[in-house]
Formats: C-alpha cells, structure tokens, sequence
C-alpha cells in the first residue's frame, strides 16, 4: 500500500461528505443520540460542512432530520459510516455497507474481541467483508475520530461529562477510549490544541501505523502523541514509524511496562505488552520519543508545537529565583544535558548591566526586584551566545517590580526571533496559570514546575540529534 | 535546650501579644506596608488577635495606627518584632529591640551573607546581641511567617501579586523566599491547606531542626514540608528529625543534589550543599520522606493528612478506565509496592454481583458504563479483603451513566470507616476538577494521573514501614 493510498482512504473518516450514522436514535444520553448531536451541533455552528444521515428502522425523523431505514436507502454521497448498534447486528450492516460502497467505518460498538471468543469470530467476519470491499475500519470498542476543524466528533460523551479541547497542532490516538476522553476533557482545561484526535480501540484494522503515514503528510499537524497499550504488526510499525520520524516527531505513552502492568493491560484489550525492553529499543532504533506518563506526553507535545529544535544540548536558565533556578539546574544534570558556559560577552554585558545583587551566571538571577527589562537584557545576551543552545526562563510572577505583560511580550518576543528554543516555568496559582496562558498563546510552552521545563527541553534536544544523526 | 524551650521561645513567631512592623511605611507596594496592610487587614477580619505597632521615625500614623518613632518607645506588651529596613541599620536596631525585651524577630531584609564578607560580619553582630538576650530570629533576607489562623503574615507580596492559601494541617517550611511565595499561590489554587509557612532565608539562627521540634507539638500540623538547599547544623539536624519522625511525617525536598545544581545552590543562599548521597542517607536514617519535585512533596502531604497508614503494602486498585488500570498498575512496580492478590471471597463477591463485561481482578475494571454501586462494590470487598493493604481509585468522570456526588459520597464514606487509606485518581478538565475538590474536601487525597496517585500511596507505605521499624 502506497502513500497516497493511506491518504485517501482515511481521509473520509475526518472530512467526509456525508456521514451515516447507524443506530442514531431520539433518546437523550444513548451512543447513538450523542453522536448524532455531535453532528448536528457542529453543522449548525458552521463547522461540519457535511451531510448528516440518520439510519433508525424505527425512526422517520429526529430533530428534522430525515431517518433512514436501512443502510441500502442512504444517498450516495455518504463515505463515512459511523456504526452504534449492538455487536450481533454489525456484520449484517457491514455487509450493507460494502454493497453501498462505503469506504470508512468507525465501530464504536464493544462487545467484540475483547469479551471473548464469539466476538473475535465476528471481527475475523467484518474483517473479511473490509478486505474484501476495500472498507478501512476505526474499531470496534472505541470512540473514534474527533478532529474540531471538520466537525467530526463521534465521542459519545456529551459535552455536560467531557469538554472539547480547542483545535491545535497535536494529533493524540489512544488505544483507550476512556483515557481518551479523559485526555480530550483534560487538554480543554489545560489549553492544549488537539487537531486530530483517533480512539481505535480493539483496532481490527486501521493501525498505529497507518495513522502515522496519514498525520505526517497532514499539514495541520506537527506533532503526534500515541497512547498504545500493545502493538500488532511490528514490522509494519517500525517501518512506517522510522520513515515518519524524520518528518514529524511521534511521542509514546507505552504503559504495560512492567509485569503488573503487562497483565492489566493483557485484560484491558487483549494487548500482549510484550517485553518493555524490546519497546524500548523500538522507539529509539524508529526516533520515537517515549513518554513517562500522559503530563511527559503533553509536555513533550507542547514544547514539538512552539519550538524550533536546538542545535545542541547546551542550556542557558535565567530565573527570578534562587530556588527554582537550583532546581532547574538539578533537572539539566538529570535529564542528560549540559547546563552551558556562558561566554566572555555575556558576562560581561550582564555584569555591566545589571545591579550588584543580581547573579550573572548559568543560571542568571535576576533576583526578586526585577524588572522586565532584566529579563530582556538576559535574553537578549543568551540567545546571542554562541555556547547556549536551549533557553529555560523561570518566571515567579509574584515578585513585586515586575511587569506581568511586558516581560510576556519580550519572551515571546525573543522566541520568535531567535533560531534557539526558549520554554518557560511559571510556579504559581491563578494569576499565574493566566499569564502562563497568554505567553502560551504567544507561541512559548509554558511549564508549572523546573523540571518538567527541561525535561520538554530534553525532548527536543533528543529529537533533534536523531534527526543530526540520520542525515549524516 | 529543651522542647518546652523551643516551644516557648517560637511561640510569639505564630501568636503574637502584639507586633512591632519596623519600617511600617503608608508607601504602597514597599515591603513595610504591604506587611503592615496584611496584619491591619487579618486585624479588621477579627483573624489577627494582637496588637499593631508600626514603627518609622518620620511618621505619626499610618491609616489610623499610631507609629512609634522608636524601639524603645514600644508598648510592653510588644514580643515579636518585624525588621523591613535597609541591612546597615539592622545591627543597631538589634539592640534596641534587645534593650526593650523583645525575643522574637523577623528580619526580612536582605543584604546579608547572600552578598559577601560585609553582610556575614553584620550577621555575626546581630547574632551575638541576640545569644546575649535570649532572641529568637528568623531570617534574615527572608519572607517570613504566614500562619492564616492567627493572622500573622509578614509576606510582602501584596494579595494583587500573590493569593493566600486556606488553612489546613501542612505545615511549609522553605529556604527560598520566592519559592515559598510560588508555592503559596499554587497552594491556594490547588486547594492545599497550608496551617503554617515559614521561610527563614540566611536562617542565622531558628533553622530547619527548631521547626521540626515546634510543629511536632503543635496540633494543627499533621505533616511537615521542607525545601531546604543546604543544612548547616548536620548533628542538630538529625538528633531532631530523628525524634520527631517518629511523632509526625516530615517530607523534605532538597535541591542541589547534581554538582548543576549544587553550585546554584551555592550561589542562590551560599548553602553548601553537600554531598548528595549523604543527604539521602540522612533522610533514610531519620526516616524522612524524601520528595523528587514540589508536585511529588505536596501530594505526599496531601496524602499523610488525609489518609490513615498502610498496614502493608498490597496496593487494591479499582477503576472505570482500563488503560488508566494499567498505567496505575505498572506505577505500582515503579514505586516498589505489590499489587495485591484479591481473595477468593472477593472475586467470589464481585463475580456474582458485576455484568460479565466488567473486568473482576485487580485492577478491578467497573468499566465504562459503571454506576456508583459498582464502585460501591468494588471498595466493600476491597476494604474486607485481608489481602488488601491500602486502595487506589481511579474515577473517569466522564463515563456516561455515573452520577458524580453518589460515587464521592461513597468513596468518602469508605475512605472514614475502613482503615485502609483510600487514594483517588481522577483525570480530566474542568468539572472533574470540581469533582476532585468535592471528594477532597470530604477527605479523600485525590491525584491527577495514576502514577502520582500511587506515588503518593508508597509514600504512605514508606513511612508506616519504617515507624513499624522504630516500634520492635
């Protein structure tokens, strides 16, 4: 299967012309009535731009939609099916649908592999049927596709349980439907931009890998983060996975790392973890990044979405506290980089520059009576200094001389107009998750602790070394 | 020197008669008035009970106050004096606050040992004017106290900059000022409950092991918090935690652990910070809990003032989201506990009373379309199970058919009657946010991923085990 292939086929299941959506149904709070209004809403507001058919035996119409009968009845347009029907009845309507010549299915339907063997028999059925008919399938026992952009969204939590994350660069698929969920009502909260999210559950058909060669020629996204419980096919995903790294970055979040987790997740979906040794050696031989948990995940994800990657592994902090600045010093030794030496220059303009009291230095104190304007001096020093690849700045926004907004701009400033990589550490509460959303809105990843500042900076540094080492 | 002693001699640090604010000023925003506005404020809420005595030679009154021109004019009543005036003048003030029989004494001001040879002899002088009359200091180049239940708070971060948190059994000690100010914010948006703050800055004097010997006979503390960049009294310090361990938890975070780190430390507070082996040895030999990050110390004191202690270490985890199972499962071997091997009677329990879709074990999986009595369930026979040590559950807010406030009620039900500590895990935005405060607030720890859940849990575990140590 080439390329292009992949691209048309999966391109239904995120603009489709017109979806069907089997099972919908009147009654408020069932699958089939969620996933209907997700629909509807998003074609009212504007968003979905395509056709939204109904199919119900027993319906005629719900909320002025015209309901259709049977698969067979559904106009010709409609190239996406989305199937909320008890599992008995899926390969039945499969069958339907190959004869209609739908070419996308999302199965939300559980009660297949993972309850055992009646249910493996019925996906080896509907796998055929696909095979057969050329029909890419989402599923089954997952929540499928939300991508705000296109309105498609059949998560069927409503949105009183689950808030939708605003669109972004950040592609997330989840084997786990519910951390899926969870995932898309936390990235809501947490201002993270998700452009594509994809919950393939017992992924009888479309894979890791299929999603991978279709996000890396997605303009949209820049970024993709995987949370995989066990992998099919390796060969297919180291393949595709070490062509797709050197255009994109790909996070994993792998759990069933250990025996206990193994053995959960072999109950969860059926995944074989598999030893966590050979995934290990997977995601670095492929360029993976690997995340420790789903906070590392986004982390990472953020820092992919804002940053330029770093020539090196050399970092300049500049802090307005001791304290953090320790701290952050601490994490450069842990996570495997240098803390830089700064250059004769930059001591100097810094020492010329700055009071007495303040610590010039790797990291640089500009101490608790700052101005902005030391932040901007400090900048402007680091990112010129040829030993400083990466820039952490720490900034307590309580400190009493300082100018909330104005040292927002000048960072967010300098992370537009240097080549080097800047993140920012913010510690705080209220007023301080504010200001971190406006310089995060203003293109520079903001982190609440030192730590998980230099560990996203890590990331970066590994990902761009791997990219060093595969052009020589 | 005696416990009575200390508990004396630190007393009017958190009730004070009445305080002296030397270099009270109506300047806004300057150190002197934001820690006059803070004590006058607590005064008119009825909190802070003393008396207010501003002290400036060049004014007469300060909104309504009386300002005393001098020390030694100072009504009788006056035990605890607040130094925010320039370093020179401090030495000189010492003594008059020596002369008047003043015993305790905040000096904010910086200027010290921080910025060399000048300061350390000043700090000397103070020092000896204090040893000679029985003075008690915390600081200098400090921010203080903060003790919300008494009034006290001499944080000159004004209420615009930085938000107070509620009262509550943590008590929080730091080195660094910034920091402390950074962590009250957070804690105050975190929902944390902070009873006392210190931070001693230079401590020339009352230091870590002063600290730990008040909280441990103050009733309100259940759990003590430490960031500490370097330890100057190694003997002191140990005899102390030593003692005290064995009343109360103590969680230290100590930064400076890399040779990064270390020379930051060196010159943030001048602290050496030694050897990081050996730090970690003191900790495990006095049995302090040793905290990797901010996150990791307040989610460990999150869980010591809420839970009961372990009995063993057999972790039961109950959840509606099996990926979330897996990755709390694997989180369980990270962290060095077991995973518990749930009894016949259990299994038996559940089996007959669950859908055969749900997922009986441990993790027992409610799955997806759980209500609140599965839950329920699950905790009866998770709380009579002999097998079981203490319990992690994780609550996917978002499921369709759960009813929030019957599930919290009936965690925060077993969580009071059992004796085995209940941790929660919830992940998601907005309103499993309020969903997390409600269980909180009914005494529940609850954490943001499953990893920190169970982080917390071997926390609890740790320091069970190592009071079980010190009892044979």
């Amino acid at each position: 299967m080439n390329e292009g292939d992949i691209r048309e086929q999966l391109r239904p299941f995120f603009e489709p012309r017109a979806v069907a959506i089997i099972g919908a149904t009147n009654k408020r709070g069932k699958v089939g009535n969620v996933i209907f209004e997700n629909f509807k809403r998003n074609k009212e507001k504007g968003i979905f731009k395509g056709n939204i058919y109904p199919v119900n035996p027993k319906l005629d119409e719900i909320e002025g939609y015209k309901v259709y009968h049977d698969v067979s009845e559904l106009p010709d347009d409609t190239d996406l099916a989305v199937i909320a029907i008890p599992a008995p009845a899926v390969p039945e309507t499969m069958k339907k649908i190959a004869e209609k010549g739908i070419k996308a299915v999302i199965i939300i339907t559980g009660g297949f592999g993972e309850l055992g063997e009646e249910g493996k028999r019925m996906e080896r059925e509907i796998l055929e049927i696909a095979r057969a008919h050329g029909i890419r399938i989402i599923g089954p026992n997952c929540v499928g596709v939300y991508a705000p952009d296109t309105g498609v969204d059949t998560v069927f939590l409503p949105e009183e349980k689950m808030d939708r994350p605003q669109s972004g660069p950040i592609a997330f698929i989840s084997q786990s439907g519910a951390f899926a969920a969870a995932m898309l009502d936390w990235a809501a909260m947490a201002g993270i931009g998700i452009g594509k999210m994809v919950s393939y559950g017992n992924k009888i058909d479309v894979d890791d890998a299929d999603l991978m060669e279709y996000f890396a020629h997605d303009d949209q996204i820049k970024v993709m983060t995987f949370y995989i419980e066990g992998v099919k096919d390796g060969r297919k995903f180291m393949e595709v996975a070490k062509k797709v790294t050197k255009i994109k970055p790909i996070i994993a979040l792998k759990s069933g790392r250990t025996e206990y987790g193994a053995k959960a997740a072999s109950s969860h979906t059926g995944s074989l973890a598999g030893q966590d040794v050979i995934y290990d050696a997977v995601f670095k031989q492929t360029g993976i990044i690997r995340a420790e948990d789903f906070e590392h995940m986004f982390d990472l994800a953020k820092a992919f979405a804002k940053c330029k990657l770093p020539k090196g592994d050399r970092i300049g902090i500049i802090t307005d506290g001791g304290g953090a600045g320790v701290m952050a010093s601490d994490a450069v030794a842990k996570f495997g980089l240098k803390l830089a030496e700064l250059s004769e220059e930059t001591i100097k303009f810094l020492r010329e520059r700055f009071p007495p009291h303040a610590v010039v230095g790797n990291p640089t104190d500009v101490v608790g009576d700052t101005d902005a304007e030391r932040y901007r001096l400090a900048l402007e020093a680091f990112t010129k200094d040829p030993n400083v690849d990466a820039i952490l700045v720490i900034v307590l926004f309580q400190v009493p001389l300082l100018d909330e907004e104005e040292v927002i701009n000048i960072i967010a400033d300098y992370a537009k107009k240097s080549e080097k990589p800047i993140v920012a550490v913010a510690m705080g509460g209220y007023k301080t998750d504010k200001y971190a959303r406006m310089l995060e809105e203003k293109g520079v990843p903001v982190y609440p602790t030192p730590e998980r500042g230099v560990r996203a900076l890590a990331g970066l540094v590994r990902y761009a070394k791997y990219l060093r080492g595969n052009e020589k």
